[in-house]
């Protein structure tokens, strides 16, 4: 499924900047839950979440789904 | 808005494949109306949308966000 597929990845690239889910979530201003629930691919993210995902990560757009 | 930068991406990916837009969202099963205004910007289109669009143009996902 595409949504494991981009929770993974962002999992991925956030854990590789040793930045934990909570911070995370606080520093691009998204509820803790919902940005976990993205993780875990159990969230059909719009295209307005993916980008402040982005934003937050210090990554273009398209790094996001390098390899997915 | 991002909305509006990836609306102009995949018109500009659908033009070079010669498509009109009736033609590519009957082939996706997309309601022609809906797809006609993710390409005019107008709607926070979710991944599974976004996933399908990028299978529909026959390119790797992470091509609709290059120069985004």
């Amino acid at each position: 499924m595409i949504t494991t597929k981009f929770g993974n990845r962002i999992k991925q690239i956030r854990l590789s900047k040793g930045i934990s889910q909570e911070k995370f979530a606080l520093s691009i201003e998204m509820d803790r839950t919902y940005y976990a629930s993205v993780e875990n691919g159990k969230r059909n993210i719009s295209i307005v979440n993916i980008e402040k995902i982005a934003k937050g990560l210090e990554v273009p757009l398209e790094e996001l789904f390098k390899g997915i």
